[in-house]
């Protein structure tokens, strides 16, 4: 608030000649709007308080050149556009090296880096590639130790007759996520944009076949997420089978030895909204999270919410068992349409989800909000997700921004980062910071976020504990570190 | 409602198996909700349910094409690119045949149709024009009965000369407005679209010279308002020209005399937030007003509000005369950013005013929100203009769907149509319908919008009561002529 403060005074100083009574009032109005803010309770101390003059500087600049010139904010465009200026800027690189807590919206298949995956599973002997015709033409894979059929080629041919084999690589790598250079071009529609996001894991499922093609994936992924700033992870995953459930402990585990301060990671299940029923899949959770109650922590409903099954017609077999107490985390809102599939938010309030996924038309419901506020009910804001996903073009329009202004509970995330090649948490944060975020919002809003998303996780209270301890010393790390770096004085 | 009831009793008896409790409970949930918003509190006769049906027909249907296929929602596109999709469609004509009250946030050099302005004023003798370069290129125009330099042509020896005169006078239509086929990339920030607009003004000075040019603009605005649906206008205009000003009440005088349910037009001064101080301004409105105290009815502060002065820094001049009750209609808030130039929205709620001119970012203060529910402080919205002009882009995104959510005092304008090539009123308030309203909201919006633009407006008592009078009489005949023309049964 001390820079917000500064800037303040300065201004009334410039006006004079009016009693200070009106001005009194003014700040007053303004405090109390601001004393209701995400990150308003955070209180910085003398180095945090450098770190946060020295980024709200950065920002200010920012701001300040859009403001006064015509070039784009970069959370105003496309993240297709703005990523090389935002890569580029000191405040990403910042928010990158900071502890940010947890992700608690991700699904499995989408959370390691396109880049690693290509370089990585295509480099392996017998790959081979066709490309299938549609809407959008998708890149199919396969592992074959015979000639799969005429249409199929080697990756290896492929790359060894290309011009440049790195630039190839590079072709790949794009073709395989939803990047566009014109996305309002490419995909006039939310239905547009969903076809290609399909192929992504179209594409990616002929590369994982096997479990160990997919535990090397998974623990690319959770070094990606570590180096990104992300100590603790619950996966969204659609799978139930227990085989492929545990070894995701192992894993872990296996992780955890290398790194210390990793928290660790959660299971939640997913039943697909295209099902017609989710008898079953409720069952095999409940059967699971009592025989490993530490790792999978609830249920979620996945798929594209506006053309498929509402919460509601699935009621029968989710409240069937709610003496069981199953912890629902479901997609709900993710549209832009009101009074349609966002009834969804509704049913995720009566059923008394823990969290609501994305919740972006939950500021259309005012009851929904009422109880957001009053229960807790954590929402699981993923920001670049829902602009590459077209449901919204510049990201301060966000529904978030109203969330933040509010107090309201909120946890950061990015859904499936790698098919739209965002970092795994890096780029969602910023978003946060300087869209969702207003103009003042300083480093109590990004350290308010980083503390919400283990308070909002499915922890234990004693897992909790030890997990804030261990994001708390990396934060006091972070803020040395950032002083050191750029020397603040 | 009853559209709505009829589909959620259709959903609840296709889920069987549950107790009625928790679809009783969602009922009710979903009840309290849909009694908050704008229009709830409407009730439609048994003619006005007629058109009601075949409107919700129309809505669904659209919406239902854009959820099902990759039809673009126009709404969720530039009015630039959805405008002829629009213009075709029933539920357009419907919104064009309704009386549609007042206008209440206009300006008075963007009411007339670009197409009228070329066709009626470039035939006139001695026309020039020339090309100015910058950003975007103006057309200047000049009257002058001899050759006012080398760079200028008579636009007639231009029309002669081109290959097709009635093409030549479309390419200065749409050259005076700030339409583009692609406006993303032809302004890729709010200050590009700006400075075009900025030039549309500039090219109309150049044929609006002399008061009878004026005359002759401004009487065919209230031809084009009124053959719109639009009985009422609050003009906001920087003249302080007594001449100016009172020349208006003759104009619309002579217009009443020719239509009788014409309600009327008031006028609202407006300093430029661009000035150093508003005292000379401020002094001459409340001169005004109390001459000529049913004409002149407030004072506003206009131009682009990110890159002038805010609304505080006038507060020595804005407060003074607080005593004399100068009746306030800033704009406040057009803005994509919060906690800057939105601050403006905290000066308009402590300096009393009547409404908040667009008031965009009204969704982000609590405390501003709270004040305009609880002091009925209504928010003039001007939904394609905050469009056009680069705050959002999918109009489902605008805030005033919240505003619509929460009831709060809302009324519908157009801002400068003129200049974008819309209509006077009827694509904002398609816009209200299908964009800002939810999927159910119906015609009781549509009434409580136009019953809204009466109540808010600065009529007094007896005026409103016969304005209602007025306004109520054409809406009857509207729902008669509606089910007439569309032979509802």
């Amino acid at each position: 608030m001390q820079g917000f403060q500064i800037w303040l005074l300065a201004l009334v100083m410039t006006v004079t000649g009016l009693p200070d009574s009106y001005y009194k009032a003014r700040q007053a109005f303004i405090d109390e709007e601001l004393a209701m803010r995400v990150g308003a309770k955070q209180i910085l101390n003398i180095k945090e308080q450098k770190v946060n003059t020295f980024l709200m500087n950065l920002k200010n600049q920012t701001i300040q050149q859009s403001i006064w010139t015509t070039t784009p904010y970069p959370p105003a465009i496309s993240f297709f556009k703005s990523k090389p200026w935002i890569d580029n800027s000191t405040i990403y690189k910042i928010i990158k090296m900071m502890p940010k807590g947890g992700v608690l919206h991700i699904h499995n298949t989408a959370m390691t880096s396109i880049d690693w995956v290509i370089k990585t599973f295509t480099y392996l002997p017998d790959v081979y590639t066709r490309v299938e015709n549609g809407t959008y033409p998708t890149r199919l894979y396969t592992y074959s130790s015979q000639h799969p059929g005429s249409d199929w080629t080697l990756v290896s041919d492929l790359r060894a007759r290309a011009q440049d084999p790195k630039q190839f690589d590079e072709s790949l790598i794009y073709e395989m996520s939803i990047w566009s250079e014109d996305p309002f071009l490419a995909y006039p529609t939310v239905n547009d944009v969903w076809k290609k996001f399909r192929n992504y894991f179209t594409s990616l499922g002929g590369l994982l076949k096997t479990s160990e093609h997919y535990r090397m994936y998974f623990e690319q992924a959770l070094k990606e997420f570590y180096e990104d700033g992300v100590q603790y992870i619950e996966i969204k995953t659609t799978s139930t089978s227990e085989e492929f459930l545990i070894q995701h402990q192992n894993f872990v585990d296996n992780f955890k030895s290398k790194y210390a301060d990793f928290i660790g990671v959660k299971l939640i299940i997913g039943g697909r909204r295209s099902a017609t029923n989710q008898r079953d899949i409720v069952n095999k959770t409940l059967e699971l999270m009592k025989k490993y109650p530490n790792l999978i922590k609830g249920f979620d409903l996945l798929s594209q919410e506006d053309v498929n099954h509402w919460t509601v017609e699935f009621a029968d077999d989710l409240l069937k068992d709610n003496q069981s107490r199953l912890p629902y985390f479901f997609h709900a809102g993710e549209t832009d349409w009101t009074q349609w599939v966002d009834f969804n938010l509704v049913d995720s309030v009566l059923m008394n989800a823990s969290r609501i996924g994305h919740g972006y038309g939950v500021y259309h419901h005012p009851k929904v909000l009422e109880a957001v506020l009053r229960k807790h009910i954590a929402v699981e804001l993923n920001p670049i997700s829902n602009q590459v996903l077209g449901l919204v073009n510049d990201l301060r329009n966000h529904p978030g921004a109203y969330l933040f202004a509010v107090g309201a509970p909120v946890v950061i995330s990015s859904d499936d980062p790698a098919s739209w090649l965002a970092a795994p948490l890096s780029h969602d944060f910023y978003m946060a910071f300087m869209a969702l975020g207003a103009v003042h919002d300083d480093l109590r809003l990004l350290k308010q976020l980083a503390i919400n998303s283990i308070t909002y996780s499915t922890m234990t209270d004693e897992e909790r504990a030890e997990a804030m301890t261990k994001w708390q010393r990396k934060w006091e790390e972070f803020i040395d570190a950032v002083i050191r770096q750029f020397q603040l004085k």
